[in-house]
């Protein structure tokens, strides 16, 4: 077996031993008598000290970041007793790194592009930024199953290959060569897979899941990306709540050293919208909304910086008051009207941006109390707000607007972490709310027979949430885009810039699919 | 929060307390003054008996698999003091079951086909052995993953949208929208990003991994699959034995009790051809080949079951020697044709278990220095035995038939657990190889160029193994087809019977994705 750099220099019983380290040399001097070179594992640095003549010849073929084996004495560095060095015997070199495009030593003064970094991914997860991110992630995957595991959990695997039945985000299709003309689906999320789980009594189910969505794409997507799924029986909000925040608590310490207070702060989504313009709001700071009857304002200082953004804006107005000032747009007239809140609300978080008000203390929130149902004004018509799994609140509700539901987000600094709700468990609750979504009742069976069905097999009441873990571990790591936290992400083009996919492929391939392409390449 | 029966009747304050047990109308009697609910969940069964007329007026709306919550007073059975039973104080129900195709009581009175099965997956993943094997599949992912953290692998994510680089099975495809005409394709094994992650310092990973492979239909395959995915750096084949015999023998202690004797007997892969005609012998019971000039052989015990499979034998021949049989093959003229060996092999098995010979205590084993190529006479060329990312022994040797490979297999009782290799980490060795695969420069570098390239960034000295996942848990939970230890398996057609894939979809779906079907559907 071999032991890391810190494996290796943790083990007291090393000291004054002959050694074996394995790893990548971070930098080289090989001038002069002695020379130095400085070896890196995922695990930390060593400086090695070459004095033997024969073994300087050899180590003068070694460039940075060839890999190479230093056998040698562990011992402490004169100039600091804290450190070790390693006095080299032996050399064995693993193999030569030619020109790169860049290296994890010159990475900050290269600056390389986002391109570039995926391209030679391998290159980029050298550098000492990524592979901690790597780690953390997968630390956190762990803290994740051994907790859940505590609490009885179990996790099992959902299908990658399933059935499209397209509401919303568009799936990716899968072409059948055994059945040619029909396709799978890949899975926007496990939803109906593990409410079947909860029929079939597994009570708490779990599952770090890959998910995929063919989203036209935006800045921070990616078209896979993984969910901590998780899902439960006999339980209400307050059950979930309490499940969720000792996970994200035991997170933040373990990670972090950080201890959150729980329970979390809930609101209202009605409360969130009004008072903050969000239905995430961000906490870290107030500047609550008002309502003055015909306006909805806030007052927050001022600073050179926010009134330059509040001149260039057209929906929102201002009023200088002293040193503070006061933002409004005018009260909108319909009762759900949210629009006007909305601009207000990203007004919020602009100007607080421009106060330096947006850092501080982590700020978790629920949000909860949706609405069951939100009208597109594009498709002039009503989609669920959460899924249309989700248990409506006042089902009986005339206006289609006022109908409340059992979905809640965790926020956490205005950013949703996760979401989930109450699922409905009676059949003709279910039908009801496909029909107000405009599903057909063929439409309704031919997509989710199946799962109707289930609900004549003994249906327990159920609920449960979805975490993005690619975002979590974004916000623990400190990093500002989820590229960061992936292995091998896609670019913004959805491509794999490193292996390059998606390709051509053999007109073979294609016909044995039993497809064409179109004209449209 | 809800607890389930085990842990209500296991905490032991609660005997003489009311509490609320959810679950399952498991069996229902209800007739005379006394009446009986057998509730049941994940964790067990619990007898709830009805005194009260109101609540049994109630509990005669209940049927068998219908859902509901029970309060009363937990207490001992009076017949049998070590069990619990509920006295029911109130009855809430969640939801009844209509007229199903089985129940968990009666699905082995009604034996329902496989298909039924699958279609009605969540009354299935109600039965006992379904559960169970479930809970198994769950408890052996998380030693695994237990097993490794504490040996310093982290888990790292490889991604499922990748490049279509056919070699052996073929890929799924995922055709991509954005740019139309190129496809993805479904990774069959996370290989070369394992490989990658190795150049990229990680060191120690692992990957509980979903694979695909589109293959033509056998028994026991499915399009989705699991596997267990390790890869090292700077180690040799010892080092992986070893932690992969740590492993299983922490398995089969925690899950089976048993303690497996360590290490795994060893074979050369020209012995377990040429002793046993199989690379993956059963050594549960002996026959070993011998050798006698002109002829292979093994001798074996006699029954009429025996005999009357020897005879029905076209290419394999027998002697009867007093109570035993020799059975033999005639020795091959060409040194590496292994045609007749396996022959002999199957003959071996069939024998061993019509004499009741295949079972017994576990024998695990090793496989190795397997041969690098091997001739298919169908495409009159060689392919990789293992994988062309397999390190050569002797790449010099003329004879391609001769050359070895540091490739290995884990055996148990004659099957393949999981196989990997030490892996190539020369670019002129690794150029080697696929040009003696028949590749052509450009060809390699179309497929493999990003891979190719990263031999020169200093790649270190690394191997893996992959163990198939659902095998593994399906040998261990004692069922017959790895259907059983798959929450929602595909048919032997690679259909999902239950939710209908894979399905049409809408032109516009295609359109999008401009893809036409061909003719041929």
């Amino acid at each position: 077996m071999n032991y890391t750099i810190s494996e290796i220099t943790s083990n007291k019983d090393n000291l004054g031993k002959e050694v074996t380290i394995n790893g990548w040399v971070n930098n080289l001097r090989l001038l002069g008598k002695i020379g130095f070179i400085e070896l890196r594992d995922v695990s930390g640095k060593i400086q090695v000290i070459v004095k033997d003549q024969e073994l300087m010849e050899k180590a003068k073929k070694l460039t940075e970041e060839s890999c190479a084996g230093c056998k040698g004495i562990l011992q402490h560095k004169k100039d600091d007793p804290t450190k070790y060095e390693l006095a080299l015997s032996n050399l064995e070199i693993h193999s030569i790194a030619k020109s790169l495009p860049f290296t994890n030593r010159v990475i900050d003064e290269l600056k390389p592009n986002e391109d570039t970094t995926q391209k030679y991914r391998y290159l980029y997860l050298r550098t000492e930024r990524a592979q901690k991110n790597m780690l953390v992630r997968s630390r956190i995957t762990k803290i994740m199953r051994d907790y859940l595991y505590d609490l009885g959990f179990n996790e099992f695997e959902t299908p990658i290959l399933g059935k499209s039945t397209p509401e919303g985000a568009r799936d990716y299709l899968v072409p059948s060569r055994v059945h040619k003309g029909s396709f799978y689906a890949l899975p926007q999320s496990p939803q109906l897979y593990k409410q079947l789980l909860m029929v079939a009594g597994m009570q708490r189910y779990f599952q770090i899941a890959k998910c995929f969505r063919d989203e036209d794409l935006r800045a921070d997507r990616q078209p896979e990306f993984t969910q901590l799924d998780i899902e439960m029986s006999f339980i209400n909000e307050e059950d979930l709540f309490e499940l969720i925040e000792g996970l994200l608590k035991t997170i933040w310490k373990e990670v972090k050293g950080v201890d959150i207070k729980t329970p979390f702060m809930r609101m209202d989504y009605m409360d969130a919208i009004t008072k903050y313009g969000s239905d995430k709001p961000d906490l870290r700071f107030g500047m609550e909304f008002n309502d003055s009857g015909n306006q909805i304002y806030f007052e927050a200082d001022k600073n050179e910086s926010v009134l330059e953004y509040l001149k260039s804006q057209r929906s929102v107005y201002f009023e200088e008051k002293g040193n503070k000032v006061k933002v409004f747009v005018e009260k909108p007239e319909k009762e759900f009207d949210y629009k006007p809140y909305n601009t207000l609300g990203t007004a919020r978080l602009e100007v607080a941006s421009r106060l330096g008000l947006n850092k501080g203390e982590d700020k978790f929130l629920w949000v909860h109390n949706f609405p069951m149902f939100e009208y597109s004004e594009e498709e002039k018509r009503f989609s669920a707000t959460h899924h249309p799994f989700t248990k409506p609140v006042n089902i009986d509700e005339k206006e289609m607007y006022k109908i409340k539901s059992y979905a809640y987000d965790v926020v956490l600094n205005g950013m949703e972490l996760g979401g989930g709700s109450i699922r409905i468990n009676n059949m003709e609750m279910q039908k009801q709310v496909f029909k107000m979504l405009g599903l057909t009742e063929e439409s309704a069976r031919s997509k989710f027979g199946f799962f109707l069905d289930a609900f004549e097999a003994g249906i327990p009441p159920h609920g449960g949430i979805a975490l993005g873990l690619d975002r979590l571990v974004m916000l623990i790591a400190g990093e500002n885009s989820i590229r960061e936290v992936i292995a091998f992400p896609k670019s913004k083009n959805a491509e794999g810039l490193m292996e390059g996919s998606p390709s051509d492929v053999s007109k073979d391939q294609l016909i044995e699919l039993g497809l064409k392409l179109g004209k449209s390449k």
